[in-house]
């Protein structure tokens, strides 16, 4: 039985392998960690960003490419078996990242392996592993002492921990952002008060949004994708009654901030982020399978007008 | 040259060394032999059913996801060179297994090592390998002394033998029928007595039925999804004429049973499965591209609305 | 940091490994180099046509299959990362092969070890490498006298030669030339004179045509499916005022040509390739992503009308 880490390591080693071709750069930092710039000081791709999103689900999901239905732009496909160990133990953003100046929320596997969120003990999953992977998503490297301190936490020897980084604006920044659509799903079904552990499948669509050139408008238009256009499929075994008590509220249109563009609503709230109603970040739309009884539900819809608007009528 | 077992058995072993993410189990019975759980212990997922159909097609055919055009769901689409051996001697469910209660009906490419079915003959294959795969559609584990039988009749050392199976109403269930939406077209050029040696490649797409929690509704929906979201793209190299005189009889809707979901169908058969009009079982949509002539032609289309109507509005 | 013909030669033994379940014959010649039969005398398959055009991106880029939005019908979708290196440098057929009667085009990765187009110079780009690996779109082999001045051109030992030839007429011929929509969209750029380094990224989609009998219809469906299907999202890093010197003139329907089926286009000009207004070589739809400034424009779009009428109602 592999660990997280070790199946988002398949994923690295390939990238590290590939990198002239992914237009991505390696770094070794004094100590050995291994820092991987997959859109900093280089161009990265979207095959990038899609082994990117492969790891941060450490081997449980497949990411690949497509075009998105009513939209004439490019999209991703996820599917993902055991969404809650996948998205929720590995792929989510809960690991706060500071050193000096530098702040930046981490994702990936190496979280389970410091477990310092509650989502862990609610889990009940911890992982001990020889190797250690963890994303980024920022703008400039992460300083070298941060490394050392990850690699700590995590309990792995500092030449045995990777690191992914990505900016917000950039190819594979995009791509692993809205390969995040169905852990959308499942963090808020989590936030919902859900057993996530009934959920058996996550499956889900997302637009990837056009590059802008500053990481504000590259955060509104990544956002926008998901709860505009991410569309997720859950098969999970539980009684239907388990899921009337939420189903209304899952998709973004619940939200009472739901219907402007990220980027205006944050600006709205004078750019603070803990002013936005936590219950706006879903994917736009939500089918849930009952494998128990059948039943088959879709809650919400996509909404490509708005869409349209910002990405095309700039 | 790999024989067709062979091929399978590459998915295979990509299936065992990846057990943990696909949710499956590895099942060793005491004379030796695998047994790939994929669902029945197990929750499985889209991609454990995805190595299985291309398992079944002995390596000659890819199988991908994507969402349905027409039907907001999730689809497979399926490519297959050679699809009379790919489909006919490998992936088709042609071996009646029975030993004590147990019944089901085995698929893939151990079955051109037993060669006990009339369509050998006409396709004139047959093969000898060192390694048996063999595919089963049932909710329970097969005895292991029809493994044994199973073995000998395929004249591999029963260690030699893997087994792969997954219920009807089951994720990975799910996705390897509806990946015979192809092998379902050529089954009934086959039918309807063409020769498909002359088939040169075989394209298809099918939505994923959704899983229900038993076996009927399942069997059903999983005949549905082919039967009125099937569609297909066949190149062959033939005189027009002998395309001609079978065309109007490929879709689905050719047959005097069209028109009803399958499961209600079934029940006013009385379930008996061989009052179904042999006929019904094609894809909704077929098109064909005679390389000999150029011509394309394209026979019957999809019926997204029995497909909303059963799949949600229940 | 690999080659392009080291990178292409990763998917060439692929296809050499794979040539039974890929329909596909390998040939040695009596110096030593490989010749894979991608369709002559052998059926081929779109898996095989996948390989042929990865490895003409020389690993740069990724195909897969999907079916096309609007149009039931599969489709290829590219990406490709570097689009002036893996399109130009590589992909593109830009060297005239002659020997005796055998004329064809080159294309592929071998181009830029031989260097001996003004596009090299343009790029700065020029490779030598262990192996070279070069595709030809044919209807017959290539004499073993060309191969071996191939050769001695790249500097390479024929037995490190590579040569894939597939006719336009044939499943992976169709899939090889649908494949260079995103080329096609690179090389249009260059022609206007725009510098290709500033491309980042490259994504295309474009509708798989189906296969004739002969060339000259095949050449005017592979040239259609492009023109009139061909669709292109381009992320570039620039002035937008460089960009809008040239984005009107980027569809093909900027040309004075655009409008006819290709096939009959040419029979106008008496068959006369370079009467053809050589602006009319675009994809129907092209997007550009300026990640300098964000700005998204879109410029063209398909005409399904003229492929339905074209393909399905001969």
């Amino acid at each position: 039985m592999k660990t997280l880490n070790e199946g988002a390591y398949e994923r690295v080693s390939e990238m590290i392998e590939k990198s002239y071709e992914l237009g991505i750069s390696v770094i070794k930092t004094k100590t050995g960690s291994t820092v991987l710039d997959v859109g900093i000081g280089s161009n990265g791709s979207y095959e990038a960003g899609r082994l990117f999103a492969e790891a941060c689900m450490g081997g449980f999901g497949e990411v690949s490419f497509g075009v998105y239905p009513g939209l004439s732009i490019p999209s991703v496909t996820v599917q993902v078996a055991n969404p809650a160990v996948a998205c929720l133990a590995s792929q989510y953003a809960g690991w706060a990242l500071k050193e000096g100046d530098f702040f930046a929320l981490g994702s990936g596997p190496a979280r389970s392996l410091y477990c310092n969120e509650p989502l862990y003990s609610v889990l009940e999953y911890k992982e001990t592993s020889p190797i250690a992977v963890l994303a980024i998503e920022s703008s400039i490297l992460p300083p070298e002492s941060l490394l050392d301190s990850i690699s700590r936490k995590c309990d792995v020897d500092p030449r045995d921990l990777y690191v992914l980084v990505a900016p917000t604006n950039s190819l594979a920044g995009a791509v692993q952002i809205v390969s995040r659509v169905v852990e959308t799903g499942v963090h808020k079904l989590f936030e919902l008060g859900y057993d996530t552990t009934m959920l058996i499948h996550g499956y889900g669509i997302c637009p990837i949004s056009p590059t802008p050139g500053d990481f504000m408008t590259a955060m509104g238009w990544t956002n926008d994708a998901v709860l505009y256009g991410g569309k997720v499929w859950f098969t999970l075994c539980d009684k239907d009654s388990a899921i009337d008590s939420i189903a209304e509220k899952l998709p973004s249109a619940s939200s009472k901030d739901y219907g402007l563009p990220f980027s205006e609503l944050f600006k709205r709230y004078n750019y603070d982020f803990y002013q936005v109603d936590p219950m706006l970040f879903s994917p736009a739309s939500v089918s849930i399978n009952n494998i128990a009884t059948g039943r088959w539900q879709n809650f919400g819809r996509e909404n490509l007008e708005l869409l349209r608007r910002e990405w095309f009528e700039q």
